[in-house]
């Protein structure tokens, strides 16, 4: 992974604490988050103070320094839950950011060797995406891979990738119906690959393992789809999955990359499955609606950015979506104009 | 793998022959092979008499078959070399068909096991497959896997896989060029995955290790596209790469899908990469003109099947090149004619 790499100080890893113990975790980290600098946002809803262990370079945000900085009505709207995270990603003042949900921990390779997230992370930020042609041999970046017979010459050199999704060992990403069916599953595959996900084609992003190029990306990256009955685990939110195609139709716009795969993360148990589905779990059914509207949004030559992208991606919510039927999507769309003036504020620079 | 399965005499495995000893290759894939039935297809230009273990059901093709057939001088044009395959596809009877190189022999995955890629490939086209939205946990109906969190609810059902394309150990399926500058290259690395290439995303397809569904993408696998000063060895060559993209585009079309990653076969080396860059290997040109045709073109709501597909996109070749300067297009236009014609006789029930 020589040739591509990235400066320790262009980096920040954001943490959103959900629980005020983060000692294990951290210590589970150190060996790969002690020499860069750490964002931790507290979640506003949680009361306990937080238990953050020595020898990292940390800087804390909690309810008061969101509150005195965009007020208490945006912070309960837009940093409750999974979504304090972002707020860190605002206050950032790198280029790269790293995300990783508090309960998960180092995974292990399939030699019982640690997982260095941050540093699979950041090679798939440095090293180009190829969105634009699909390679059946992974990665052509990576040491000893290259690209396919017959991939066009004009294309090798790839474009910008400006976020990295993540996998999980052990307990995945699935939602609350499908967990509940097989609360037995566990993720026990170590799929040694990165890959760009091809232009055109949707995905979900899951926040619980990422990285970004914020300068690029970062406005894209956003908090405010709430489900009416949102629950406080990640398998009953949307927000990420949601804010992921934001940024994946973001990213094929502007001609930029997005990956998947590499670096895997082993994600801890937490939450009852079955207690879950007996919400009323909207997400579902909200997919059906936002992924066609995903699929045929085309974004007008004049947006060159990704705030630009946000604030179309927010007019053609409303233009499209019912405010009575379909509320969570106007409201969204609401969250996305306050985020991008946020942003405007908070990096003044990129205008 | 219990709940998608192919009866075996559904089944036809084609080799062609460019070697005339397959003793060892048929004896490395003995355990695999033995119980299904095979079609050899001896290449037109090799002279020495087939030496072939006993042991197999096999039928054999040669020349003078293929001549009875077409005649001579389409033999020539579309059955020599690695093509001399595609007459197996042609008088096959049965769905399924799986084609594997003569070079290549079973591989181990991870913990030494021996690769039954026959199996892998058939159960690739039994199980649905996903080009419509990208499921970041690999094929969801492996066992053990899953839909992602926010993958919709109403696309988890699938749709039909026509297209397994496996992969390479060893001595990947790399070009020319790439071949004779990194001569020490190895493909080491096993990927335990299988998924399907998104609708609308370009890909190579490598004839070395693939199975399809015959019923359904059958005239779409077709030979015909040779290069001025076309190689005997894979990496000269570009027919199957040209042709996996009419495949591709037929199943975008078809609403059908195509896979790729497992299985995996050991490929063992054959010929000199510097011998090969030393000729004028027109295939890096003829894919920067191919593969934006191919992008671009739509096909008529009227193309309902592959072969219908198969004349749409002939007549779009000759619509778009020119006779003299592109002349390998539409030669291989005028072959995708003739090939359609011989798959309307050889398969009458299909019209």
């Amino acid at each position: 992974m020589a040739q591509f790499s990235i400066k320790d100080d262009h980096v920040d890893i954001v943490i959103g604490a959900l629980q005020s113990d983060l000692t294990s975790f951290m210590d589970a980290w150190r060996p790969f988050f002690s020499r860069f600098h750490l964002i931790i946002v507290k979640d506003p809803l949680l009361k306990e103070d937080l238990k953050i262990p020595d020898g990292f370079n940390v800087d804390m945000y909690t309810k008061s320094d969101m509150d005195k900085a965009v007020g208490s009505s945006l912070t309960s709207q837009l940093f409750s839950g999974y979504s304090c995270r972002y707020y860190g990603y605002l206050v950032s003042k790198r280029k790269y950011i790293i995300s990783i949900d508090d309960d998960c921990i180092p995974a292990k390779d399939d030699n019982g060797f640690l997982v260095d997230a941050v540093s699979q992370h950041l090679f798939n930020l440095a090293s180009p995406a190829t969105p634009l042609f699909f390679n059946t041999l992974y990665d052509p970046y990576r040491k000893g891979a290259d690209f396919v017979r017959g991939y066009p010459f004009s294309l090798r050199e790839g474009v910008p990738c400006a976020l990295s999704c993540g996998l999980w060992l052990n307990l995945a990403d699935l939602d609350a119906p499908t967990q509940a069916l097989k609360p037995e599953q566990r993720n026990t595959r170590y799929v040694d690959a990165v890959l760009t996900v091809p232009t055109k084609a949707m995905m979900t992003l899951s926040g619980i393992n990422i990285a970004f190029d914020r300068e690029i990306l970062g406005p894209a990256l956003f908090p405010g789809l709430k489900l009416t009955k949102e629950g406080n685990l990640r398998w009953e939110t949307m927000q990420d999955v949601f804010s992921g195609m934001c940024a994946k139709v973001t990213c094929d716009h502007l001609k930029i990359g997005v990956k998947t795969g590499l670096p895997y993360v082993w994600r801890e148990e937490r939450g009852d499955a079955i207690q879950s589905l007996k919400k009323d779990w909207e997400g579902m059914k909200l997919m059906e609606d936002a992924v066609p509207f995903f699929e045929s949004i085309q974004l007008p030559p004049e947006a060159v950015n990704a705030e630009e992208c946000m604030l179309e991606i927010a007019k053609l919510l409303k233009d499209k979506f019912d405010a009575e039927k379909n509320s969570v999507f106007i409201q969204a769309a609401d969250a996305m104009i306050e985020w991008v003036k946020l942003w405007k504020k908070a990096v003044p620079a990129s205008n």
